[in-house]
């Protein structure tokens, strides 16, 4: 008989947690029981779980007894707070904030990567940043080809990255742009309707912002390769879901163009959308939704000896947390 | 006396057509009288100069009868048949299209970086690519420090670069998209509300589209510098004016943040904004309409050895082109 699990989600009115649940229930994740789990303010809200109605709980140092797996998406506080209650209380965490990531006695786990760290878990798990995973799900097996030295990239994310309300945000600023009107900016520091803005995430002494850094910190642990380097500028854009990201890598061995398309066809969880005399290409409303990350634009980099430039979209909810974080478990 | 020019504008009911006349109103050019040109479909429609309303004529091979400077902003068809025309007829060309750029007899010119250029010219000087533009605005200061050798870029670039009907189709698709209706995309290949499409003009067989390559090709002519390479992505976002550039740029010499930060603050036509603790920095939004460019986000790029990174931002209507082409006009 298949083992089941006690399920907590911690964050389940987010639009993480919303993801995680219709993720464990597509994947027929073997579930026992599921206990939603959120601050004092959704309290008493119900989410839908396959056919059943589950009232959400305020999180406290008692939600975790008999969890099994606790799944973390209510943001860094919040997981250092409760994650080690969790753990304490026997129950295997996956955090997908950013409060554990770098620690070294937790595994920081991308399924199609570093599949194997996962045994190496002290109760705790983490899930990648989501503009680094969709990244690596190209830069990695071209890596695997090619050995890669570092890259340069920009990130084009959406506003679903910064939770449910500020997809409203984007809404309501739009509505109000249309008409001539202005809302004041409650989540991002400026107006993102119709415009760009070059900051996600607070800002290092290095006048990087700590997202930025997150490529090259997680990538050298999630690929093992110390002396990766990554050069980032993350940029939020007005988009609803789905970010995508514009690389330029430079490997050790000779690239080439044929050899990189089919090493990125052949990948896991990816798909090589590229004809651009067709117009096909990754765009974030085509991947959006969706499990897989798509990859395209693949060209010689104009400017490195064996460089390549590429262009990645995926869904920042899916592979970027809800459904990477339900990879994992399925690992355990 | 001041001399004062026979002045006609080609294409001067586009985006940039209106601009232009704008423009030479704001600036006080001495224009002694203005012919707007257009194409048969425009014809009989009436544009506004200082407090003129004048006539749109369709344009034709007797156009340029008694002028002096004719400017083009009609797209690269229109620059190829025309514009030779003009020459002959006596008119010293300022063409916005790519038609010439490249032709070794024809000065490329950014007033700012390349002001001797201009005397080279017989009958037609070209103004640069939008994007090139903003771009080197900030590359070039920089270069003068530092020797610029190489740059990865990726833009963010507004529809207003597609024209006066591309800003119709964003503002019809955002409508649309908040009530769940689609509309046909008619100047994009996708739809761009709400999404962002890695394709700016059409592909060349490296897989580089045209407007990727133009930073390199025409940054080598303005900045005189035969070996600079440029790898580039070009992404249209959804943003109705001005284009933003993130830039990572490898210098021959050693670098300095602080160094750096001084040569873009007295740099001309720029300005520096890079308070990032105060959540300043350059934004489409903040620089539409406004002449200078704007720089910020400079900070030591942690994947080169003297690297620097930073972000760009200005009005592609403006200093991308019907600024720019009166500076030059105004170098005459």
């Amino acid at each position: 008989m298949r083992k089941s699990y006690h399920i907590a989600v911690v964050g389940a009115t987010g639009a993480v947690g919303a993801e995680l649940l219709s993720v464990l229930a597509r994947r027929s994740f073997p579930v026992a029981s599921l206990r939603a789990l959120s601050s004092a303010r959704s309290t008493g809200k119900r989410v839908q779980f396959r056919d059943e109605s589950i009232e959400v709980e305020e999180l406290s140092e008692k939600s975790f007894e008999k969890i099994d797996i606790a799944f973390f998406s209510a943001g860094r506080d919040v997981s250092r707070k409760f994650a080690p209650l969790a753990r304490a209380a026997g129950a295997i965490v996956i955090d997908n904030s950013s409060a554990f990531r770098m620690e070294l006695d937790v595994p920081l786990v991308i399924p199609e990567i570093n599949p194997e760290d996962v045994n190496e878990h002290r109760g705790l798990i983490a899930n990648p940043n989501c503009t680094t995973a969709i990244a690596l799900m190209a830069i990695y097996p071209l890596h695997r080809a090619f050995v890669v030295r570092r890259v340069f990239a920009s990130s084009y994310q959406a506003v679903s990255g910064s939770g449910a309300r500020a997809i409203e945000e984007l809404k309501a600023q739009t509505e109000a742009a249309l008409r001539d009107r202005q809302v004041t900016p409650q989540i991002y520091p400026h107006p993102i309707a119709f415009n760009v803005l070059p900051q996600v995430d607070t800002f290092l002494e290095s006048g990087y912002t700590k997202e930025e850094m997150k490529m090259q910190n997680e990538g050298r642990k999630i690929m093992h390769l110390p002396e990766f380097r990554a050069s980032v500028t993350c940029v939020r854009v007005p988009v609803y879901r789905a970010h995508s990201v514009a690389v330029t890598a430079e490997f050790e061995n000779q690239v080439s163009v044929r050899q990189a398309r089919e090493v990125l066809a052949e990948a896991p969880g990816l798909e090589l959308v590229d004809e651009p005399h067709n117009n096909r290409y990754p765009m974030p409303r085509n991947v959006a939704g969706k499990d897989h990350c798509e990859v395209g634009r693949v060209r010689l980099d104009c400017a490195l000896e064996n460089g390549l430039a590429f262009w990645v979209s995926g869904d920042q909810l899916l592979k970027g947390a809800a459904l990477n974080a339900v990879q994992i478990a399925e690992l355990l």
